[in-house]
């Protein structure tokens, strides 16, 4: 079983939540499992939009993967040392990324300690305050600790944890599927995609 | 004013609906509004998440620019004539368009007679059924029509609404902001950025 758990607050990036919950949901394994992590029932985006959690943030401890989200709460965030200590995450079991200023959140837990990472341009100046290696890369991966930066960035994050979790032709498949037609994604792929529409399976279709 | 209507329904693909929603929202003047239109108060996606609407399908009659989500749910509403009744869409007066297989919504509606359009590669052969030139494009566009496909398309689709009915440097700015950091955003850019975070203002801001 692989499990999956999104780490959401208030004030989140609405596209920083749905890229990633969307492509980890096109895996259709049977043992495949992401759920939306909060402290509340409901946590409301930058933009307005309410959306249910399906979980408490401590259940990100026994996660096999654990992504932090971004957006204007992460500052309130890195501040709130009774939400912080809720976490109990360890690098050496459990793979833990981030997207734009969710880097934030890792270096706060210690997780970049001595690490390159990246971020959003305009978090840049806070993360290096961590002491942090800030990097002007998409993508920075460090043993089991992954961070992206730029919203567009999670198809490298998610392509990581999908390849290290459901291997196969998961990563490639699901990538393609959110392409622009004519771009990475063609008339003729009709056929290899309709793996991402059937019903769970174990094994991997092709 | 601008007043944008993105419109949803049952089984959307999450995807579809949010990066939409979160590029509109970037543009930051006064007069620009973005609406979820729906039938009902709240529709789930095809992942199970429940969104809340913000007014009526009706409502995106009298908007300025009509956006159509995709999603499995797309086949349920071609046939539904009680929901298609409901659109009074003017492509002489409205920006119209739609992201993968939301082009099967302006086909029922008549939107493409004798026009050129893109839709999701498994979507193709349903759309060339109504008689629409199916073209493997991400984006095409024929006077106040715009059709879309892959997901990530969304980015010509949203370009084209905002370069139409904002103007200004907020195409370019907002395409920028979601780019993976070093392959179109760059730690540079920060300053720029802050455009996205002020209040709105009529004025463009550089």
């Amino acid at each position: 079983m692989s499990n999956i758990a999104i780490v959401i607050f208030d004030k989140f990036t609405d596209l920083d939540l749905f890229l990633m919950w969307d492509l980890l949901n096109r895996v259709r394994t049977s043992d495949w499992s992401v759920k939306i992590l909060g402290e509340n029932d409901t946590h409301v985006s930058a933009t307005g939009i309410s959306i249910a959690t399906q979980g408490r943030i401590e259940k990100a401890n026994d996660a096999d993967a654990v992504l932090f989200v971004s957006g204007q709460g992460t500052r309130d965030r890195i501040t709130d040392d009774a939400w912080l200590s809720k976490f109990r995450l360890d690098p050496e079991s459990q793979l833990i990324g981030s997207i734009c200023s969710g880097s934030l959140i890792l270096a706060k837990l210690g997780l970049l300690d001595g690490k390159s990472a990246t971020t959003y341009p305009t978090s840049k100046a806070l993360l290096e305050t961590f002491g942090v290696d800030v990097v002007e890369k998409p993508f920075v991966q460090q043993g089991n600790i992954g961070t992206a930066g730029g919203c567009l960035a999670q198809q490298y994050l998610i392509g990581w944890v999908v390849d290290s979790l459901a291997g196969g032709d998961w990563k490639e498949l699901i990538l393609k599927s959110i392409q622009p037609v004519g771009e990475g994604l063609f008339f003729d792929d009709a056929e290899k995609l309709a793996a991402l529409y059937r019903a769970p399976a174990k094994a991997v279709t092709n």
